[in-house]
């Protein structure tokens, strides 16, 4: 079983307008809503290709119950805390190819709230901690999770940013920024550099369209991605981690050529995909077979 | 009592933010949402004024359940009929002082709901139907419930458009469109003459910032805004509503000019305060003992 911690979790609402007037009353001819944060999307692709996942976190008033009822529509187990705050949400407004998002800041998450849901993390092939944080979070929390997980014996994948990216890595199995995010906690533009300052076992930068890189203990790793893709780039970094971590629990040695050929094939159906979380199953069938013969071959593409 | 009948019920959020960027991710820095809807706004007022109320609609989903907690906490007295289909929203993007609106449609209404809508209304002293009507309901429905309620002896004050207006008209002691609405109903930008085409006993004309038009088995009133306001429109005609049903439950004969002075004073009071179903009282306190000499001084005011 693979669990998936989404600190923040979120109702993803998406509004359909014909036109965004700003200033003016706008009918929204469709509304669309699912349970968001990046915890969830790395559990929705995961049981798309098959494996056992439970999604934890903290879910919170009415649209706390709107999270539990979709994730039950979706089939996706779940285990998640009740928190005094009601869960956030983010509304996303869809006019003519263009997305305007809103996103809520969410409810303070009380110390006993969390603790709670530290409580109920089971034993795992596979965890992800995956997201921003919540008011009342800090990176210290996310990292003294990770070690203690870690001291478990569980093998733990981070995507987080700035402090409990920093704080988290030493404790990680692996850690997953994408380049921004890895410069702005390194202060270094160079992401071998900044990787390797994490201090993680290893660590797995997205660098859009360059592919994704791995600065692991047999070395550095790069995979270009399978094609230049065009599409929605949200989630893309979520299927990295899907990737990842439905690898570890393959099984067997690591082999970090094969598991970036795989991460970046996903990563690239997931941008063909309209929805975070989703992925284009076809596209990622004939791209995971299509192994690059050189890092420097399709380096103008773009996916993960 | 009075009783309100909201048909189209509604959770209205407000989203603060810094600026309002199409195509880009906003932060929303604060959250506010209250139960909506005319009739709602209706209620609220009424309470404020010391009345006793009892707000009716349809509520379902987990954003009916934060409709009904908002009323609670509000201390508005509601009996609202569980809905298959979730209660809409609207968002209200407020950034430096423009508003941007989206409005979700609603759920479609289910005859066996409306009908169970119908059964619940008790007696009271007067009732209001009010606002939009959601998929599923047309205006002969609410034409139906009005008829059915007169028979029974109680009066109802209909605040609607389009067919809803035209249809309830008859059955109604008073319609409240809007100069706007009028016109659009009857096909005459003449309001005294749309107001006859009506066939109601009396009706209640907002006309901006020519204040109000009353025309009744008495013959034609009018009353203009007590002074010029600037502020909030939203909510105003609402106020106005309020203010013909507290003239009708205090009881003995109906004073047209009274009853007009009254609610032009507390629209305009309305318009003052932030948000819809609020009005500011010292002013409202001011204006209605402020009794204009002629119906043409104050003329350029603006207010219901």
């Amino acid at each position: 079983m693979i669990v998936t911690i989404t600190p923040n979790l979120a109702l993803d609402v998406t509004y359909e307008v014909t036109e965004l007037r700003p200033g003016e009353t706008n009918r929204v001819d469709a509304v669309h809503a699912r349970a968001g944060g990046k915890g969830v999307n790395v559990a929705r692709v995961l049981r798309s290709l098959g494996h056992d996942v439970l999604v934890l976190g903290l879910a919170g008033g009415p649209t706390g119950d709107a999270v539990r009822m979709e994730l039950e529509a979706s089939g996706l187990a779940h285990d998640l805390v009740p928190s005094a705050g009601e869960t956030r949400r983010t509304v996303t407004v869809v006019a003519g190819g263009e997305a305007t998002m809103l996103g809520e800041p969410g409810p303070a998450v009380a110390p006993d709230e969390w603790a709670a849901l530290e409580e109920r993390v089971p034993d795992a092939d596979v965890l992800v901690i995956s997201g921003s944080l919540p008011p009342g979070v800090d990176g210290e929390a996310v990292a003294r999770l990770t070690a203690r997980l870690s001291a478990r014996g569980l093998p733990v994948i981070v995507d987080a940013s700035g402090e409990a990216l920093l704080r988290a890595a030493p404790y990680a199995w692996a850690v997953k920024p994408n380049a921004e995010e890895l410069a702005e906690t390194t202060g270094t533009g160079d992401p071998v550099a900044g990787a390797r300052m994490l201090g993680a076992p290893s660590v797995v930068v997205s660098l859009g369209a360059d592919g994704l890189l791995a600065v692991t203990p047999d070395g550095v790793h790069r995979a270009p991605p399978p094609r230049r893709v065009s599409g929605n780039p949200t989630g893309a970094g979520d299927a990295v981690v899907a990737a990842l971590a439905a690898g570890l629990v393959a099984g067997g040695a690591v082999s970090w050529p094969r598991l970036l050929t795989d991460a970046a094939a996903l990563s690239a159906a997931a941008v063909l995909a309209p929805l975070a979380g989703s992925f284009d199953r076809s596209a990622y069938e004939e791209f995971r077979v299509r192994r690059p013969s050189s890092p420097d071959k399709g380096r103008d593409a773009a996916g993960a």
